[in-house]
């Protein structure tokens, strides 16, 4: 079978070459899945050009995104069978409740394990969960990193009901999801982008306040203003170094912002003194669980939520969907169709 | 100015009169709020017929729901202002965390304490909150009671996100908002009523699945089918002996039901192994705090929802009000203009 | 290899017979553990009586609980490693968060899967755990069903921080487990019992209220006493018919009762109004997960907590082991040596 | 009545000055507390150096932690008593749940509201708690502000149960009152000081790790031994500049860190990459509600702790005792006793 496979972490894009692979054979407890499309994220990126900061294994298969159908089952699986449409998850082996760092370090898809971008790969029978059933397989595809980071940061970080806030920055693949999701739950969702129409895009999936970064550069007093001057319940701080301070301008007293680490550029410094003076809490998010990924595609279902997806890219053409996330031009996610 | 009075708990319907009482003075950290309508809830039919369970002080001027204008604020009030529009919570002394005993037993408006049906009444600064601006005096007056009991049951007990779903019995006020809020947050809604036409109209409010329980007695097999053989996450049991025993066989392992006394009728029983074999999580639910009818209203606000209100009754049709409610046609809330 | 079997569920002390099977094989991410030793719990005689709710396959290896060491890993196994000392997890599949009913139908161990009875077993990397290093690996043998039942009911059901209160009835597993835990959290424990004698060893393990139930049939009304008038905040109900409706008159308004059902005997009635008029939380409790059982480990570690064990049998005195247990005058666990 | 005064926030320890002032009148469901004993917190000596950040009126009574005899209750009063023996709570409005801003900015006894030292003060009839009964009213006054502070960090925002470990900084009133109450709760206690005698101080109450961090300015290596490579569960920041990013050093992976305000120094420069590659938590913490002041001495009274009380002044050694704090060679609570 043909898969990518890159080098070593920081190879760069043009690394990226297409190999022959023995077909993987499903083990006790897992399942093989044929591969129909892959989703890119900003960590991908960053481990082809040597900047993602957790571990990756030399020649890896990239990707933690992709879904596709069930087509073997090992012994002793239960759970699901063969002919599911599923999708993996990022962690292989974190099921669900407290992130254990062994299991975070050594199972995540496209950096310590092999990735998505294949044409088979073997699963643990608890690694996937079952795309909702009005998605395309593409779409499927479009959710397990980005979706699930925003999942976390809405619903277990920031515990947000209806009629919270919650301030997403940009449009890539988690903002518009996280405004997806806030928009079916009640939640009231700010964003921020360069370009007004993107705004209009994301406007039309929901968002309540849209605010122009370039034309508005002190956008926190722009959100302090919208919520009467309360500030925003939640942050998903996409942004790194140059967002960060503004905010916790933005925020309400008692407010969170989730740190997603994987589009922060280089450190930045930050003063915990105003952690203290907004009683604020900070919390650092890196995707989350096979419970979460399920939980999260009962909420797309139930409210027939449709990832934006950017463009769809065919499976020759994998480096120009990588300069195409380099471009950073993009709204929400950018697809591989693998078969 | 003028109020209704009813002589004891259980004095009946005819008992209820309008009595002159003296103009009540905000003292440290009231507000004496200027009564606009009110509405009914199942305990007050209970209190002037003496099915009610909890202390009802004689001569008490009834009902736990109303809103209207902040007129005079006493000395030390700083949480809001004359001239805010605001609704009455139903337990003056419950402003968050967990319910007091002491709180809960003495402060109940209407029951321990005079309610809201009168021309002014003097209320805690933590016992108000402001209505929603997009809402009605008479819309805002639908809220403490049944309101705040949904959204306890949802929010609180069945910790209820996107994607979960939910069974509402009947068409009375808790599951009519119980159904709105639900549905603004991207819950799947499931109800019950012994109408059709009433049905229809919980569908244009965002019901996903109606059942006639007079044409459907085994309505806990539709539920389970409606729910993939799952079973729904959570209940809010209103309907008492006749229905609890089917709500078990309606949620799923793991689920939960709220218990909301109002409506229960007399004693049944409950086979403790159904709580057992289904791992449930039964809760008796008694209202709530003036924290979550705050957040409440924050939902309430930005997803523009509007409470359903059956019919509007003048200040001198308080008894036909009543009768109005003990002839449980109605589809949501049942108020009564006071000025 | 020798282990015990059970050629039905239902089939009686003395259908327990010892057999010999084909070494088991450690597959992908499973461990090979020689059992050292193993414990029963009334479940256990439950099963050979064919009074357990749950399904029992035939031909079942019995019991849930055992500890012995690691002496082979499967492939793709990190977490753990050969040399280990540790205990199985009673559900082989649950590894932490919510509760799937698909893992808890199909992966309790000496029920749906072969059990701890042998000299070697063959469990999910992430179904065992790593004893306590103070322990002996029979008091090992002794956490893995009461100790993880009180752990959840504790900790996840009933929230307890120091300063609140616990009912514990009887003093089986799960009472003596839930006793010696709550006095190493702070937490006040209550227990009854039938035997002074009795009540004397669980004061000495820190038991705050002692009520012989036999000289004191109303013991809700001491615990209401000893609570000053208020209520023990949460029960763990282990006695089913007999005790559930005294349990509503022994906690306080807002309290909570897990109903844990190895114990129960047949159905009985509960008044539901009971569970409204309290504000009472209900809770079945199914043991619990492996991230549970390890959270529990670390707490008996860093308090030194000794389980307590009531007598050690041989692996020829299997039945009399069973026997004992079936007497019902043991106090804390009763163990059988393997190896 | 007398009472010492501030005339303004910074004016400096000798400025503090005795006054006669009106002999207080409580109103609605106000208490009036004739204060027997005060404690002294960091904050208060911020106050009359200029450093604290919060609002300080003119002519201010010093001081949020007092504890006396309720003489007499307003009207409306039905929580508390006439002779009860209570304290009063930092915030006189946060009565339980959310903080809300409002409440917080306006209502800190000795900073926004006169505070405890003077012979009487009227309190929110919800502003004051029962000291537990084995306490003398001099350790009852050392609870309000420092150990509502550590139960608010250790049990909301670390929600730590037994087995896991909280690191504490110094022996200051925060510190040496979250060493009690974890220890009773069977949570494992590090401890740091620049005194070995301290240190043995701290052992004594069950300090189960020493750092000297004069002599192992690396401490935060010392914490990852102790915890075998894995990090402390939580810390309780209140060393500000120069620990924060060896506290960074010394939490596990998804750890927390509640920011201590009162103790911080000036601003200091964090790394956020910290917070996301260790999944951390962190939390500004500004002491608590009623409601955890209420719990906290459940638990208290529960495990019989006596809070360490360095020093106690007389009403007339309030400059001298303010001296002693910024001495800053104590361990536990400095005390001035007022009746």
């Amino acid at each position: 079978m043909r898969a990518y496979q890159l080098p070593k972490g920081g190879a760069g894009i043009d690394a990226l070459a297409v190999v022959e692979r023995p077909m993987p054979k499903p083990q006790y407890r897992q399942v093989l899945v044929k591969v129909a499309a892959c989703s890119l994220n900003f960590r991908d990126l960053g481990i082809v050009r040597g900047s993602y900061r957790m571990p990756v294994r030399d020649n890896i298969v990239p990707l933690s995104d992709g879904a596709g159908e069930i087509v073997e089952v090992g012994p002793g699986v239960s759970r699901v069978k063969a002919g599911d449409k599923v999708a993996g998850c990022f962690f292989q082996r974190w099921v669900g409740g407290e992130m254990d760092p062994h299991a975070v370090a050594e199972s995540a898809l496209g950096g310590a394990l092999d990735g998505m971008l294949a044409e088979y790969v073997a699963l643990e029978e608890d690694g996937v969960v079952k795309i909702p059933a009005h998605l395309s397989v593409e779409e499927g595809a479009a959710l397990p990193c980005a979706g699930v980071t925003a999942w976390n940061s809405i619903v277990h970080h920031g515990k947000l009901v209806a009629g919270r806030s919650v301030l997403l920055q940009g449009t890539g693949g988690v903002s518009v999801l996280g405004l997806q999701l806030a928009h079916a739950m009640g939640i009231t969702a700010i964003i921020t982008s360069s370009s007004d129409e993107k705004l209009a895009r994301a406007k039309a999936l929901g968002a309540a306040c849209l605010i122009n970064y370039k034309t508005t550069p002190d956008w926190d007093k722009t959100v302090k203003d919208f919520t009467g001057g309360r500030g925003v319940d939640h942050v998903i701080e996409v942004g790194g170094a140059a967002t960060l301070t503004r905010s916790f301008g933005a925020i309400r007293y008692g407010g969170s912002i989730s740190l997603i680490g994987g589009l922060s550029g280089g450190a930045t410094e930050l003063n915990p003194g105003l952690i203290f003076s907004r009683r604020a809490n900070i919390q650092g998010i890196y995707v989350g669980s096979m419970q979460m990924f399920q939980a999260m595609n009962a909420a797309i279902a139930a409210n027939s939520i449709k990832p934006a997806i950017d463009r769809v890219f065919g499976f020759e053409e994998v480096k120009a969907a990588y300069q195409h996330m380099a471009a950073g031009a993009h709204f929400g996610k950018i697809v591989i169709r693998v078969a």
